[in-house]
């Protein structure tokens, strides 16, 4: 037999599997309705779109080829120039950087901008998938709490009054994941003051921005300072299976990923890059595309929100649900939404319960709905059997 | 300005860009004939074949999704059938772990199985990429030569009887870049034993071995010790683009593995892991079609190795380019491969100096010649015009 040796060892034990992926595996029953989990929709995914740009990607040999490690350039140009227009200002192709889904950025980027031991805030509850990037690399990590308007940029200033020195803060910047919620703009515009003065990096990841409802988000924080490193992707609105995520960050920062990213992975799929690229320069019809992504979740939010407030009334505080994919909904009876959860599944519904993205404890009187991947009178359903759970 | 903050200084500092992909920036010139590159030849990738299996993978929609960190199910199935049958041995599915291209094996190896200081051996010459990864990880770097017959054992026995106690072992051991040479199959047995007998790991990384020309490869070191990871890709085979790399390796690794790829990018693309899937299924098409790029990269290699002897005579030894990609050329007159270099471009022809895969230093009479992107009358164009650089 062979060995655990002991890094390994340690990697097993001390690495701990998404709790949300190993949920997802338990609720795949063909009768629980899934709010679980946090995929888009893959009926609404642009299925002809993709097939058609995917032939003609393949006319062209090159397409079969390896590619940039940077990605491939007329991809990048597409995402500057959208880009551009998103931060009133020209962006450079140099400072566009194509990876393999946003995660692959965060995860190069704490590689390239973290020394162990470094301090990095987090928003708390925290997008799972930054924290396990942030808690690999060895850092520090500290939270910072989130109400309506988003990140509590005064409990970050507090920490930095205090004397605290974070090489990176880390936001979900619009309709948060979990907690559904949008940074307003004013605070935008302190955390990038703060940035500046005191010298550290903002990751603003942005994956669901373009997924607003009744109004766009708003201006992103890299509008404010060059020391904000803006993460997006195109998963949300075309479809994960391209993998495609960008960055749009300073010279020396892409360059420094670039390095890392040939140690990584050498590069990305050429063709899965063009396809990409074809859809993005498509204006017109991403513009359709996209309202119509906007539209039919925003239906689906109304119904899933307005059910829980129709049903639950007081007993459950709901975000708005103005944008993105998720609702978060705390319980206000002290319902424990840890064992809620077992009760909810055997009456056919499943959630994350908020302590699931907890950096340290807590949430447990909350949960995270998914209204993506269900119409609203499966979500009406799914609330009604939430209710029943919850007076069995 | 937004600042470069200290560990991104010393990132950009210590990391160096892939001498080969500085070097093809360089030699991109229509009027130069690139042997320095690494490519595949584009025109025998089977891009009908690819674009055929992309409409039938886009027919389900589910392919558009987010897939499984470990690779979509009936990959690693297809992938555990031909390893099973290369390893004599029944692979569970358990064991196959799909990465995005092998690079990203080598790179998520390296986090699960090294400690910073941990030791590694690797061949000298080096694969530049296993090199990247391993300096990037923080490990000690012990090299040890290769001869005709692949890694010399022998050394890595002198190591081991020295008291020295590697982590892990890293050899490509069919049609070596750049080396060219296979590890002879009496070795395989002795580097399996030494694996056993001292608790090392060994990292077979086998992208070459279906590319044979007179005969098959020799088994598989894996075929020998449960202690063997063994890499493989559909990169040489079927197309780069695919990014579908592999390894086989016992389930705690895997699971070690998959816990760091969620981190990493979360998962590789449903669409083109269908794709990989398809071919390599595709039995009687996949025999065929890996014939006939054997017998043209066959060719090809006969070509340029016959074109040296004839040119050079007893001023090189070359190797005999009984597959792979490479033909590793050893000059005996004291020419020297970096300073010929400029001349050779100005002659209108491109390479590799073997001091670009030195370990520390050292081939700097050596060259790495690239065979598989120009047909037989252009690599015998090539070799003259390498001649009458060398002669000016």
């Amino acid at each position: 037999m062979s060995r655990i040796t002991p890094p390994l060892a340690r990697r097993l034990d001390g690495l701990q599997s998404s709790a949300i992926r190993d949920l997802l595996k338990l609720t795949a029953r063909d009768d629980v309705i899934g709010l679980a989990g946090g995929l888009p929709d893959e009926q609404l995914m642009p299925r002809d779109r993709i097939a058609l740009a995917a032939e003609v990607a393949l006319a062209d040999r090159s397409r079969l080829q390896y590619t940039e490690s940077a990605g491939w350039g007329p991809l990048r140009e597409v995402i500057a120039g959208r880009e551009s227009a998103r931060l009133g200002r020209p962006v450079p192709v140099e400072e566009v950087f194509v990876t393999h889904g946003s995660q692959q950025a965060l995860s190069l980027l704490a590689d390239v901008l973290l020394d162990p031991g470094a301090l990095v805030v987090v928003e708390d509850p925290a997008y799972v998938g930054a924290l396990q990037v942030f808690r690999a690399a060895g850092a520090r990590i500290v939270a910072v709490p989130l109400d309506s308007e988003g990140m509590r940029v005064d409990a970050l200033n507090d920490l930095l009054e205090r004397g605290e020195r974070p090489a990176l803060v880390h936001t979900v910047s619009n309709f948060h994941n979990p907690r559904g919620v949008t940074l307003s703009s004013e605070r935008r515009r302190e955390l990038a003051e703060l940035a500046q003065r005191h010298g550290f990096w903002v990751i603003e990841d942005d994956p669901y921005g373009e997924l607003w409802f009744d109004r766009p988000s708003p201006e992103p924080v890299a509008t404010h300072s060059p020391n904000v490193i803006r993460l997006s992707s195109a998963s949300k609105i075309l479809a994960p299976t391209l993998r495609a995520g960008w960055m749009v960050a300073p010279n020396a920062v892409c360059r420094g990923v670039e390095l890392l990213k040939q140690g990584a992975d050498l590069c990305g799929s050429a063709l899965t890059q063009q396809i990409t690229a074809d859809l993005l320069a498509d204006g017109f019809w991403l513009t359709d595309h996209v309202d119509k992504v906007r539209r039919i979740y925003g239906e689906r939010a109304e119904a899933l929100v307005g059910a829980l407030r129709d049903r639950f009334g007081g007993r459950v505080v709901s975000t708005d649900a103005a944008g993105g994919m998720f609702v978060w909904v705390d319980f206000t009876d002290g319902t424990d939404a840890v064992e809620l959860l077992p009760r909810a599944i055997d009456h056919g519904v499943a959630y994350v319960p908020g302590s699931a993205f907890a950096v340290e404890a807590g949430y447990r009187n909350s949960m995270r709905l998914c209204f993506t991947t269900s119409d609203a009178a499966t979500l009406r359903e799914a609330v009604d059997r939430l209710w029943n759970a919850s007076v069995e």
